[in-house]
C-alpha cells in the first residue's frame, strides 16, 4: 500500500485487457477513507444495432497531454489522494472495459464528484475515438459530447482552472487548450 | 457473464475481505456500458487521531431490508442494469474496505448517480454502527448522517418512492419507514 498523493495515466494498446485491480490498488492508501471509480465497457447493441465489437484510436501523446491535464483540473477542485485512468485502444470485445477511472480520497464526496468529473471530461475532450463494429457493417463514430466542446472552439468558456461546480451536469469546464486534431487521425 | 439484471446484498461477518472483483463480476453484463463502484475503508487518521482499526455492527435483518428498499428506489429513479451492496463487520483493519457499492448501467451517468445515492442514503440510514479504535482509546461512532435523518422521525418528509431528484445533496429522501433501533445493540 502506498502513502504518497500519486497520478497515473496510462493508454493500453495490443489487446490487452485493463486490470482493474491494478489501478484501484494503485489508489489505495491509509490516509483514503473513499475510492470511486468508473468503468466503460462495450455494450453489445447501440441504437438497436447489434454491436460486435468496439475499436479505439487515439492521438496518444495529445491524449496522454489531455488527461494528465484533467487529472489536474480534479485536483486543483477537490481534496484527492490519488488518481489513476487507463484507456485501452484497439478491439474492445462485448463485456471488456475500454477505459477505467478510479480516484481515492480521504472523504467519499470528493471521490464520487471526480470520478464523474474525469470521466465526464475524458470523453468530451481527450482525442480518442472509436468504430462500432455492428453484425451488419462498422462506422466511426464521433463522440457527440466530444463534438459538442469542439463546437464551442473560439467561444470564450473561461473556465480552465477555475474552481468546477460539482453540479457537473450545469457546469461549462475545460482544462486544455482546445486542439483540431483531425490531421492526426489516419 | 450474466444478462438479466439482478440485486445482491449482501452483510458479511467473519473477518472476511470483501472480494471486489467478485461483485464487479456480478454486475457485467453484455446490455451494460458502465459500471460504477464505491469503496469505504478505514482511513488512519480521524479528527487529528491515530485510527488503528474500525469495528461494524449491524442489526443485520433490518440492514438487509433497508438496503433492498434502498436498491429499489436507485432502480425507480435511474435505468440500472444491476447492484451489488457489500458490507464488512467485525473488525475492519486500516486500508480494508468496509462497505462496497457497485452498480451497472446501460449509460455512465445512470450508474454514477445512483452509485452516489446508494452510498449516501447507506450512511443516512441503514443500521450499521462503527467503532473507531484509536492508539489511546475507542469510542462508539454514531453516523452523522445516520443520526440527522432520525432527527427527522415525524417529520413529513413525503418522500418514500417519490423520483428522486439527481442532486442528490439538496435532496431529503426517504426510503422506508424509520426504525428505532437502539434496542437492538448490545
Amino acid at each position: 500500500m502506498n502513502s504518497e498523493e500519486k497520478t497515473l495515466v496510462e493508454i493500453i494498446d495490443g489487446n490487452n485487457q485493463i486490470d482493474l485491480a491494478k489501478y484501484i490498488n494503485y489508489v489505495s492508501a491509509p490516509q483514503a477513507g473513499a475510492i470511486a471509480t468508473f468503468s466503460g465497457t462495450t455494450r453489445d447493441t447501440f441504437e438497436g444495432k447489434t454491436v460486435v465489437e468496439l475499436r479505439y484510436e487515439a492521438y496518444v501523446s495529445m491524449a496522454i497531454k489531455n488527461l494528465k491535464s484533467i487529472c489536474s483540473a480534479a485536483r486543483s477542485s477537490w481534496d484527492l489522494h490519488s488518481i489513476a485512468v487507463a484507456h485501452r485502444l484497439g478491439i474492445v470485445p462485448v463485456g471488456e472495459t475500454s477505459v477505467f477511472v478510479v480516484v481515492s480520497a480521504t472523504h467519499r464526496a470528493d471521490a464520487l464528484d471526480a470520478c464523474k468529473f474525469l470521466i465526464d471530461e475524458l470523453k468530451a475532450s481527450v482525442p480518442i475515438w472509436k468504430k462500432e463494429v455492428y453484425s451488419d457493417g462498422e462506422v466511426w463514430k464521433e463522440n457527440l459530447e466530444f463534438l459538442e466542446r469542439r463546437l464551442e472552439l473560439g467561444k470564450d468558456v473561461g473556465c480552465c482552472r477555475r474552481k468546477i461546480e460539482t453540479a457537473a451536469h450545469d457546469k461549462k469546464s475545460c482544462c486544455k487548450p482546445k486542439v483540431k486534431v483531425e490531421e492526426a487521425i489516419d
